[in-house]
């Protein structure tokens, strides 16, 4: 490499900032290309249905520690954080490969229970398995897993289309799998100082389940299809309510209101965060990993969920001018930061 | 992991014998997987045209060495080796994704470097790059890559349609990449000795760009279309002459007899593998990372394509029970062998 140039650290873009540099120069060139970077899913064209594409990877050490991970759940894991980037589309997944790099650590046994978890999810969910690629790696193990769904194109949601006036809503809760990540990380460390210690892991079974054998909310897709309603926007909960609500708001062009109040967290979140001595909802904002489906509503189509419990309204959608702001408890207004970019820097 | 349970090694079983066992419960559940495991893509109907879909995984140290293997050639070739997949089921190309994990030794500079390869290769055969997913590792560089492709659902080629009586042809010529790549490997170790020593590449020009800078055969697939045929059955050269006849002849349940004298190769790769005491016959057959075409071909299309010099016919389709042969050129006749699995193990 030419040492004259100028080297940029890759923390000082970020992960969105380094995306943004790489894509921009993209121009789309098949007519059956409607939607390439930039949403939680590419949308292509292939004639009566939308077939809806998208990616992920998985890397030991940075996105999964299989000192507590067992291989089944990262299996599981690894399919269903692609099968909600195609909900997060109001799309239905349908197809995955898995691509897998191994170190000469694993045997085949082991590779077969990290199957065993990939086809459980293909099985909750109806999805094929249609290929991928095994290889060798020097170290480690990395999973790329692609899906591809279909949608009809009038039923696609996007991250784009928030209107002012919108509700800002969330499915389930937050924050859970996040702390049920540090449960574990304490866990590992007392065990590895005295390995006759067993972990005390009691009374936070949900908290643990979300972090290892979280579930899409395929449900919630089916709500909106049997209300005969779809929100304006919508993306998925992988890198915290923060970094996400972000994303929606700069693609639809919008600002909006958080209601720090309204953040729906568990019990469990919350006595595990108190235990911790760890402010929960930095552990909803920033956290992570719930895969809960973020979206916005117009006004018109409210009524129809606002009695569901399995919805809650956080905020509101405002002009762009008015900024991305989270509104305390005490009633200040400060702007939103999003602290994503854990898995590189 | 329990120590009771019995463990194989991943070497024993091989690549092919391990996903043999892996996908081999595999029931398809939707009406549009036409196609799933088992071919170079999956193949998929949405409707008026069939998708083909693909992916592959590349780790640093395994499929590649950054000593001598330049980011944006490596970039290139890690799109290409996708489309080939793609082309060998006689269809085209649309969209691909790109997953990447970094170690923090790559620059934002290194990473737009790959990039620029990887968009060198799209603008080359009109790919859209259509999404992706960017993190770190904890030590080297993985792609994986995965695309989508259309074709007509009449024009797809499987490796399951070769008849006994069939041609066996091939475009190009063959074992160039390993002869480039032994090359690349000599001059490697010759610098890690003497940092002073320049590299004699002078002359192999053409072997170390079938190495560094391969070419899918989009062009072969166009002269099918053009002359109205197509092969009875077809797959790309990866992992070497050898190891693609047997998954032709296993997925047709034929045999073969592929003529020694007959496999097509460039003087460059002669002369390199008399430099190095190398059998070429071995690079061709064993070597892999061609990505030529290898097809069969009904006696009725073949006066098609005969004087077409891209094109040679290298062999012919038998019954199953006459086995997959080499006729040597000294007329003995040898089961065939693939040393495949190089990269796991």
């Amino acid at each position: 490499m030419n040492k004259e140039r100028k080297q940029t650290k890759i923390s000082d873009l970020g992960e969105f900032g380094l995306i943004d540099r790489l894509t921009k120069k993209i121009e789309l060139k098949n007519r059956s290309t409607i939607k390439g970077v930039g949403d939680d899913a590419a949308v292509l064209d292939y004639g009566s249905k939308c077939v809806v594409f998208s990616t992920d990877l998985l890397t030991e050490g940075v996105h999964f520690n299989l000192m507590y991970v067992p291989l089944k759940h990262l299996g599981y894991k690894a399919v269903v954080v692609n099968l909600s980037d195609i909900y997060a589309m109001n799309a239905r997944p349908k197809q995955i490969t898995v691509n897998l790099a191994l170190s000469n650590k694993f045997s085949v046994e082991a590779v077969e229970e990290l199957y065993s978890g990939i086809y459980l999810a293909c099985e909750n969910y109806g999805i094929d398995l249609v290929g991928g690629d095994t290889t060798s790696s020097l170290t480690g193990l990395t999973i790329s897993v692609s899906v591809l769904g279909e949608a009809n194109t009038e039923d696609l949601v996007y991250r784009s289309g928030a209107q002012p006036g919108d509700w800002l809503c969330v499915s389930g809760d937050l924050g859970g799998a996040y702390m049920g990540l540090q449960l574990l990380e304490r866990e590992n460390e007392v065990f590895k100082v005295n390995q006759s210690m067993k972990p005390q892991l009691q009374g936070y079974d949900y908290i643990l389940e979300r972090q290892l054998k979280p579930e899409p909310r395929a449900d919630i897709v089916e709500v909106f299809e049997k209300l005969k309603m779809k929100p304006t926007a919508m993306i998925d909960i992988s890198d915290g309510l923060s970094s996400e609500i972000l994303h929606l708001c700069k693609n639809s062009k919008v600002g909006c209101r958080l209601n720090e109040g309204k953040v729906p967290m568990d019990s469990q979140t919350k006595d595990m965060a108190e235990e911790l001595h760890i402010n929960p909802l930095v552990a909803a904002l920033n956290g992570g990993e719930d895969y809960e489906l973020l979206f916005t509503l117009s006004p018109n189509d409210f009524d129809k969920i606002k009695n569901d419990p399995d919805f809650t309204v956080i905020g509101e959608i405002v002009d762009a001018g008015k900024g991305v702001n989270l509104i305390t408890t005490g009633g200040s207004e400060v702007p939103l930061q999003a602290q994503g970019w854990k898995h590189l820097g």
